[in-house]
C-alpha cells in the first residue's frame, strides 16, 4: 500500500449539523496539529464512529482550533460481521480487538463459558475504548466496534442478529472459500480451553457452522482474528 | 474448538533415531511435568520444527526425566506460505511472528524499505526465538517459521523460491477468494508507511499481484497477519 501523508480521520461522539462549530478535545487538537500537521484554512474529515461523516473547516480559535461543519452524510455498512468470543490467556484480548476493529467487526460480544470467562475491569473497558478510537483513525472507517459487555454463552445466542451466516471455529471441520454468504455474519470461537460439549451442541442448535481456520490448532484470539481476517477478505 | 488435557508438543533441535535416549532441558521439563503433567512411563511426542516427529517413551532419570524414542517420522508440508513484511511501528513486531508462526506461515523475511527499517538487536532475535517455539508447542505443528535476517527489498526479492503464486496487500487492489493457488505462495506487505514508487512497481516487475484484504485500510502488522490468515483458510 503506498504511502500518503497522514490524512485526517478525527472520531467525534457527535458531528452535528451543516454550519454548527465544533471544539476539539485536547486529544483531537494534538492529532490534528501534530499527527496530521493541519492548520486553520484547511479541512478535515471526521466521523462519529457510527457511520456519520463530516468535513469541517478548520478556523483559529485563539491559539487553538475549531471545526466548522460543512457537510454531513450517512454511510451503511454494507456487510456486517458479529463476533462471540471466549477468553484468551492472560492480556490477549487487548490486541484482538484493536485488531478486529481494523478490520472492520461490527460487534464484539465476549462470552462467558465454561471453561473461561472474562475479566470486568473498568480498566479494561477504557484501555479497549482507546484502543477502538484508535483503529477508526487507524482504518479511516466511519463505523467503530461495538463493544459490548461479556454476557455468559447461552444469553448471547439469544441476541443475535437474524439472517446471514453462522460460523464455529473448529479445527476438526471443513475448510470454507471466501465470498461469505448473507449478512450480518457471525462467527463464534470458544475460550483458551475450548467450548464444552453442551455448549458445541447450543451453538450448532443455533445453525453455527464449523469451519476450518488453518491446518493448526490456533490460540482463541488468533482465531478470532483469522475468522475476522477471512470474513474481512471476502 | 472442543478442549482436551494439554497433550505433549516438545520442540527438541535434534530428534535421535529409534533407541536413542534424549536428555531435556530444564525448560522443557518443566513444560512435560508442570504443563503436561507427564510422568515415567507415559508417552510424548515430539518435533523438531522442520517436519520431524517422534515419540519418545519416558524414563525416570534420578528426580528428573529422559526419553528414549520410539519411533520418527518425518513429514512433509503440503502448503508453503512466505511472507515478505516492511517494519511496522514499535514493537508490533513481536505478536506478528508469534501469530504467523502458529498460522504456520514457512518463511518470514522482513525487508528494509525506503520508508521503515528494521531493528536489528539480539534481544529481538531472542524475543522472538522464544515466541516461535511457544508457536510450535501451541499449534502442534511439526514446523517452526523460519525467521530469516532483515534484508533491503532488491536482496529479498532476489531470493524468492520458484513457483507457486505472489501477492501484494493493497487497499486498492481487487478481492480474491480464498483457495490460494501453486505452493509456494509468497506475500508482500509495506512498512508503516508503506512502499513507495519504485519498491511498488519492483514488486509487480517480480509478479506479485494487488489484493485487497479488507474494506479498511490496515496497520502494516495487521494486512501480514490477515494475509496469512487468507492463506492458511484456502
Amino acid at each position: 500500500m503506498p504511502a500518503d501523508a497522514a490524512p485526517s480521520w478525527l472520531l467525534l461522539p457527535e458531528l452535528g449539523a451543516v454550519g454548527e462549530r465544533l471544539e476539539f478535545s485536547a486529544d483531537d487538537l494534538h492529532y490534528l496539529t501534530r499527527v496530521c500537521r493541519v492548520r486553520a484554512g484547511e479541512r478535515v474529515t471526521a466521523t462519529d464512529g457510527r457511520g456519520g461523516v463530516a468535513v469541517l473547516h478548520l478556523e483559529a480559535d485563539g491559539p487553538a482550533l475549531r471545526g466548522s461543519v460543512e457537510s454531513v452524510e450517512q454511510r451503511e455498512r454494507s456487510r456486517e460481521a458479529w463476533l462471540l468470543c471466549g477468553a484468551p490467556e492472560a492480556d490477549r484480548g487487548d490486541w484482538l480487538v484493536e485488531k478486529l476493529g481494523e478490520l472492520g467487526v461490527a460487534v464484539f460480544q465476549p462470552v462467558d463459558c465454561a471453561r473461561g470467562t472474562w475479566e470486568r475491569a473498568a480498566r479494561r473497558r477504557d484501555r479497549w475504548s482507546r484502543l477502538t478510537a484508535a483503529a477508526v483513525r487507524q482504518s479511516r472507517s466511519p463505523f467503530r466496534i461495538e463493544l459490548r459487555e461479556p454476557l455468559p454463552l447461552a444469553e448471547a445466542l439469544g441476541r443475535l442478529p437474524e439472517g446471514g451466516s453462522r460460523w464455529l471455529a473448529d479445527e476438526a471441520g471443513p475448510r470454507k472459500a471466501a465470498g461469505v454468504a448473507g449478512s450480518p455474519v457471525v462467527g463464534a470461537v470458544g475460550p483458551a480451553a475450548g467450548f464444552d460439549d453442551p455448549e458445541w451442541s447450543s451453538l450448532r442448535e443455533r445453525g453455527f457452522e464449523p469451519m476450518c481456520l488453518s491446518g493448526n490448532r490456533l490460540r482463541s484470539e488468533t482465531a478470532a482474528l483469522a475468522w475476522a481476517a477471512w470474513w474481512a477478505a471476502g
